[in-house]
């Protein structure tokens, strides 16, 4: 700071030496020195969380008779702006910090105290004022749930039920297009690729599912229970009235903690909902991967999709173009994967009154629902919207693959069916001239049972 | 087998030596021979999930004319002892297999088709009979599914209710036990030892919540889409059927998948329970982890708990008792945090109609929910039912934390109940005697006012 | 126990019953009874160890006067035949037991000595006499060190250079199969057969180099530390001495830890061996992924290799051969990145004096070693050895990708090339054909010019 | 881009709007349309790595005749402002993008063009000339081979030498320092604080060695394999000598790809660096739990350790001091953890020539190589240094441990000495109290005996 202009700010630890045009203070100047670790601060949604939170608790504590109104309305009127992100570069704390957010709740506090000290021309304290009937051990895991809860509610599941409605409308228009059904990668019977893009879209509206099944969970707040759960300096109905205020400002499912105690000693509700942000993860590296694959080639790879071209794919190899959207929500599914193993390994770590691995708990599961929702909408409309099935290679696939024997089952047995398959493979005949061959017709079915049996559009829709 | 007896038996690849006592035949003793590798089969709620399909399929064959009733009969019958365990020994197939289950799905087909076979002295065939309208790609996920959801229902469940009830009985005895809140490790304002174990039960009974909140995912069953989802060779109303008769079997939950085609081509819904599982075990981590914390000592830890004496502790140390149970649970939610891990992995690896790596995702979430369930009621039982609190140092810890200064804040303000802090611990004196020497007695407070501040009991509810 | 034989054993906590046939004695009946779990016990090897290890204190503590020589020989023959596998079943604790693996050493104690005593007709002690100058703090961590070294260097290790030389044999015999590159899974320029399964070899290679690399940090052994590590109540130089009995006899690298408060303290070295069975088995992944992979079809696959038939593939679809040992193998690397997780879990959790996560932290990096060293072989043996090469399909592949456009940037630049490379997709006309008609010859290079350009084995060897 | 100016670039898609000013052109640009996903691009030290290897590519091409000497002297000289930072605002390009890293491969290429065709005033091409002799397929992994291995020999080794250092001189000074041991948290036999410190010390002198025990394997270059290892319009020898070029630039142990093609197919060196790095995190973590726990209190913790008092530790509850660097420290190790786990899984998912997940592991064992840096310099300089042993407390606690009874074993049995420690506990006596009242002085040993026995540091010391 030699050649910076700086003021001197104090707090109970003595004074400290602050940049001139900071409007933080002493404590966010000690933690931006204590922890120069990682470069970066809290995610901008717990930012506009610390704001909305701020502002709520401002309007209850005036309502309450903990503050005078004018006081709380300057503290809620700077408390928006810091939700709307005006003042993010006052946010300087790296975000691995105290693990318990207590810098960043003092950061906020801070900030906020001098710009409503500004408007009112008169003192407002951090921690007396802006931080009224709260504790850095309620306020802090609250924005994590508010956060947390925003991302998922409204923008992990919309960007997933966008993904889903372009899935279930390709899979409608694809609903005739008959190929071969894989497993084990190796040729199966015929399905069609409505049939599969419409399992991928299942995927998708599963994930949304139980997204929503642990969002109570998730949307339960600490405020209210100040230090460690007891409410203690907090006045009656603190909690309960401040959930309030943020359900109604964000329109989120937020409640009041069921257990104050629970709600600051452990963070399960997030593990959870992390793993549910895992397990619809793993449903878009199985949809992510399959596009790939389906559209690998061109000449030398499976070919049945032709994957939009969005842009030049080598740097040596010319007119190269890679499904570059389905490697990069690959990578995300891989992020997410990591992330999820940090938020459970955080998560077991509490001890007492307290988990005090909040913050990076925080970053965590933040970051895993901004880069779900961001690949879930490119696989969308990048991807899905412009895919062209390549129909003949797809039929020619189904009509190919010997386990379209299966059907024969019934009227000559597996094993005979199998005997059939393998001489129509080491043979390089159809399945049909081998059966001539053998005289299964008419003696086990007739011609008109065979067409029917090797039809693959029918048995793609289960023979019946 | 060069010792040994054996028999030949065949199947469409040829001629296998079997042992001659084996139930099973070709297939599986091929299986033997392919996977030396972990030295384990299935989970035995696996052999009986094969064991109840298949007798359930049985019937169903029965009532829709695939197979004639003796001949039904004769496979459910034979099924039912499999499911009932008589037959375990005649499962050697390694849990590390083929990656679609076919040879376990295999080994149960040939060993009930021996027995039906003795039991109507007319051939039984493993595929065209017991197998019949089955394919091991949905018969082997469906007993993936039903071993798993009996498991979360019939084990992990009632096993954390037990707990929660344990946890809430002895929440309600230690109502009144004030001691010393800790967050960061550090002295906090006061809680009682009830609000502290009624936030262990909140833990239990979320994890209860988020088990059951997930359970109808996992509960789809595939039975019904054979090779790929499409149902080939399998009647209408098959699969329908099929989860009918074990869902009234078993009494859970069980539905026919809603989408054949994504039930076998992603385990997503396995991937969703072995999260909720793990966030379950995170929450029984932090309790066993506070209790053994709690029960240290005895004269160099925090002493506050005296837990029962189960065995020796040491080997060496004469008279050592250790927190064992503690040690085995936080070792089982190690081991459920890397199942996971490897559920998670298995479960992203699907491609196109069939996930390949369904063995090792059904050992893993069976033996989570097994090693959970088991330490879920020793804690309850071996730990809790006997624990005792030490209440004469929880108080003494509650009242010479320097954080009772907490309620004066409104008094006198946060800076100076700092400052006071500060001087009680750097000359050893109570909260009380420095603001009765620094005046604030009764120039800020009253005497009256200043006794219920510091009462720690009031303080733990919140001082209101 | 009520209709089984018992007798009563008393231990420093008071009378037992225990079964009247067992080698144990009241501590471990105590825990079999403390932690019914998980229904099994520690990895064989660490049984072996076991004897091992008490064998060589025996010798030693003979050797240092503080066991008779007659007494210290009954001990170590009884501890031989521990190791030898001989009374496995008296080993009935559960591996989810106290942390410190207490029960596992006093049982292994308690069998000894009921041996050595039956073999000398005088009492020998479980504690005073067989765990002499010992404590379960120095032995369990110490057999862990010893088992999972032997492990390592004995068992994985051999196995991968085992399928190292398979790999390297396979790879000469394909140096001059030219086939299609493929990145992004999109065609490229041609490598062969030989190359590609040389970096199959190189990963193999590479995984041997840092097991070894890691093997002097795991191997080295805690014992001789006692209860934390300062060596009470064993003589000057015991460790040393025992270390060098337990090198001598399994001929392994092991030395007496550095320093014996961090040997017991934690187990950084397990966690880095752990670490790299991982490095290794995502390598393995790799290799069995291609396999099958290259391998698939055979009709809606790549079709390059035959892999060997080695089991019916379905048990729905006739004549249908899967991956198994690809599919296996890619099973047993998920379970070895969960035991991975698990193990670095379990390494972190470790408090002052004592990991007290020993025993799952055994159990999973042995179990990894087994799994690992099983692949390796069957992917050798009943994969590699018998895979064909589809070398018709693999040139085919090479001549078709528009990417051997790619040595003609240096005569035409990439843009160009570029250019050239899509009409020849879009017109399915060969690059020569579309290279000829725009008349870059002989503009810009001669026929022979282009003649060595598209060769596609020349550019397999990097057109040099 | 609407109120923006803008020009227009084409490339082998077609043409581009890319913002006036910027130094890239319409491949980075695409990129930049295609991966609006986490907002952030490549770590500084892969920007810096690309520079340094477009500088050697550039250098070597023109020794070996690929480009002349002016062109390649321009392309050089604005490559080494790439690598000095000095254009990072430039590279664009989102870090979730194709998996090869092509975009960021090309946005190098076309930032260094526009420089050097400034510079030259004639046309630098990005792919003839800046990428000469090179594909994003082997530039891109070596500069994540590059970065990783400065990362860790540059930034995390020395930053555990040093607090390796600090450990050591700290370990020195409390060489004398007796206290209790604590095994599953229990009181144990006594050591000195210098034992515990000079463990800490260990586990930092390992991670040192584990971490330079697998550089080798990180640091082989993949440069001179071109597009899929082969070299492919690469000279004879590129590789090599850009190879040594890197080394001799960055003073950094770097070679070239024993196996070029295993090189670019996998990242198996680099799976292998972050499981070493996450062994070390492993480590970390103990310390710094270790530090908190030590430090906890001041009056209802364990009260052995002042740690530095850093900032405020509570919003509300006023002199509360908190172990914020511990705290952070073990977020980072989470973090680490879960990165670990991205890397890990990434790895695994490369496929024929290339792995296609390079931006996502090479941002997150980067990253972690950061953090950890970071942490173990704070840790060193804002705790350890500043750290006071509270002596007493220590000494007390280690003369009130029951387990001091151990030295006794030797003289009355394991068996009496556990009956007296109980006794001790009971009736809350000292263990000699108890051995006189039970009047084995002078019957198993004298009072010389018993002195020497009971002396807390001589035990610490091994009782020797």
């Amino acid at each position: 700071m030699s050649e910076q202009e700086y003021r001197v700010e104090h707090d109970t630890m003595g004074e400290v030496r602050v940049p001139v045009d900071a409007l933080w203070r002493a404590q966010t100047q000690r933690a931006v020195e204590n922890f120069p670790i990682s470069g970066r601060g809290l995610e901008r949604a717990q930012i506009r969380a610390l704001g909305l939170l701020k502002a709520a608790a401002a309007r209850v504590n005036a309502r309450l008779g903990v503050l005078d109104a004018d006081l709380a309305s300057a503290i809620a009127a700077a408390a928006d702006e810091v939700a709307a992100g005006r003042w993010d570069e006052h946010f300087p704390v790296d975000v691995f910090q105290t693990g318990s957010g207590t810098s960043s709740n003092m950061n906020a506090n801070e900030v906020i105290a001098t710009l409503a000290t500004r408007a009112l021309s008169s003192d407002v304290h951090p921690n007396d004022h802006v931080n009224a009937s709260q504790s850095s051990n309620d306020t802090f895991p609250t924005t994590l749930r508010v956060a947390a809860t925003e991302a998922v509610v409204t923008d992990v599941v919309p960007a997933l039920e966008h993904l889903l409605g372009v899935l279930e409308s390709r899979a409608a228009e694809w609903a005739d297009l008959v190929k071969s059904g894989r497993t084990h990668l190796m040729d199966a019977v015929p399905i069609t690729l409505g049939q599969e893009a419409g399992a991928w879209a299942s995927q998708v509206r599963y994930s949304v599912e139980r997204l929503r099944a642990s969002v109570p969970r998730l949307a339960e707040l600490p405020i209210g229970g100040t230090a460690v759960g007891s409410g203690l300096n907090a006045p009656e109905g603190f909690g309960t009235a401040v959930a309030a205020e943020l359900a109604t400002a964000t329109g989120l499912p937020l409640t009041e903690a069921r257990d104050h105690f629970e709600a600051q000693a452990t963070q399960d509700g997030v593990v959870e909902i992390s793993g549910q942000l895992r397990a619809s993860a793993v449903a878009l590296f199985k949809i992510a991967n399959d596009l790939r694959w389906l559209g690998s080639g061109p000449r030398t790879g499976l070919g049945e999709l032709a994957l939009p071209d969005l842009q030049p794919g080598s740097s040596i190899m010319p007119g190269k173009v890679n499904p570059v959207i389905s490697e990069a929500t690959m990578m995300v599914v891989a992020q997410v994967i990591g992330n999820d193993a940090t938020v459970a390994f955080a998560g077991s770590q509490g001890n007492f009154q307290l988990n005090v691995m909040l913050p990076v708990i925080a970053r965590n599961v933040l970051e895993s629902s901004r880069l779900l929702a961001a690949v879930a909408r490119l696989l969308a409309d990048k991807v899905l919207v412009g895919t062209e099935p390549v129909a003949d290679q797809m039929r020619e696939y189904a009509e190919s693959s010997p386990s379209i024997v299966t059907p024969l089952n019934r009227y000559i047995g597996y094993e005979e069916a199998a005997s059939i398959a393998k001489q129509s493979l080491k043979e390089r005949k159809t399945i049909r001239e081998v059966v001539l061959e053998r005289g299964h017709v008419p003696g086990k079915l007739t011609e008109e049972q065979l067409d029917a049996a090797l039809d693959v559009l029918h048995m793609a829709r289960g023979g019946r």
